[in-house]
């Protein structure tokens, strides 16, 4: 993380010797940082505030094979930056620069007062998922894993967001503030209709 | 709803009559709707849009007695207005006039990909704990029903969060982002803080 603000502090100072110091200013001025950033070398810019944006659900021991149950519940959530969220509220689909974020927290049984059931507690990881178009030109979205470079475009993360995911390879079946909304504007892809149709 | 709608709006129209109005436009056009208001007759003006809020947890078939496990899993998400989240990260407690709001969902453990686990669809419940010292004088905190009045002072949640919630009557052990916040702040309640002592 440290290394990645020491990257972006570095790319800023050329920007600023590349005398965009006064227009920079200017913008910083009118409206937030963008949500979406990259280092110079093609890393995200980890979004430090994720949490007060908006949220989207979250799952507990969700998986998408079989298997054995896990001997550590997880809860996963997912947080998407506000004005994508709003785009998506307006138009059933994700604009351009959209940033979600995965986060992985252990469950706890026992803790406090609380007799049965799972709550969170420490956070086990975080993973990105973010859309542009121009950079990424598979399908306009790459995976991050917490630092480094995106998933290679042809990852069996991709793949599999591109045959399962119910909008424009986003798993907003498993989002339920979002789903009515794409039933509402015809944003859901042809391979997941096709998939829940068969399995009905 | 739309019958608490209708109660604010003849609300709205008395304090107008008043001679309220310039003020009240004046100030509508500087900052949005306070997230905590009542109807004429006492209850809460139930806030739409709290998805938008921060976030602060989630748990899944959380009791706080002993039982059977429950026949449908159910996912409890924990929202707090935002003005009120960015005091509690400056003072590790909460403000006046904080809102908070429990909405409840159905778990679904198999659905689209999904082969493991629970992810959320319905909502089936929603409740609120809002912070109000001047009209709730016991310890300054009421919950809500999704409609209705306030509950009575001594009901048995106020004292469960009375007697059991880390800070100011909440559940800031289960808010894993909140929770080192308090403790940097030293803002723990005794009760909590005996509780734990004696558990360990």
């Amino acid at each position: 993380m440290s290394s990645q603000v020491r990257i972006l502090a570095s790319a800023l100072g050329v920007a600023l010797a590349g005398g965009l110091a006064a227009a920079a200013i200017s913008h910083a001025a009118e409206k937030p940082a963008p949500a979406l950033a990259y280092t110079a070398d093609g890393k995200l810019v980890a979004p430090q505030n994720y949490r007060t944006w908006v949220y989207l659900s979250t799952g507990v021991d969700m998986a998408y094979l079989e298997g054995p149950p896990p001997s550590q519940h997880t809860f996963d959530s997912v947080f998407v930056d506000p004005a994508s969220y709003a785009a998506f509220q307006k138009t059933g689909t994700w604009p351009d620069k959209t940033v979600m974020v995965l986060e992985v927290r252990k469950g706890q049984a026992r803790g406090s007062i609380n007799k049965a059931g799972v709550f969170q507690t420490d956070r086990v990881g975080v993973e990105y998922h973010v859309k542009d178009v121009a950079r990424f030109k598979t399908d306009g979205w790459a995976f991050f894993p917490a630092s480094g470079a995106p998933l290679p475009q042809d990852s069996a993360c991709n793949k599999c967001h591109e045959q399962h995911g119910a909008v424009d390879t986003t798993f907003v079946q498993f989002y339920p503030t979002l789903l009515p909304k794409a039933q509402e504007m015809k944003t859901m892809s042809a391979a997941y209709l096709a998939e829940e149709a068969a399995a009905k």
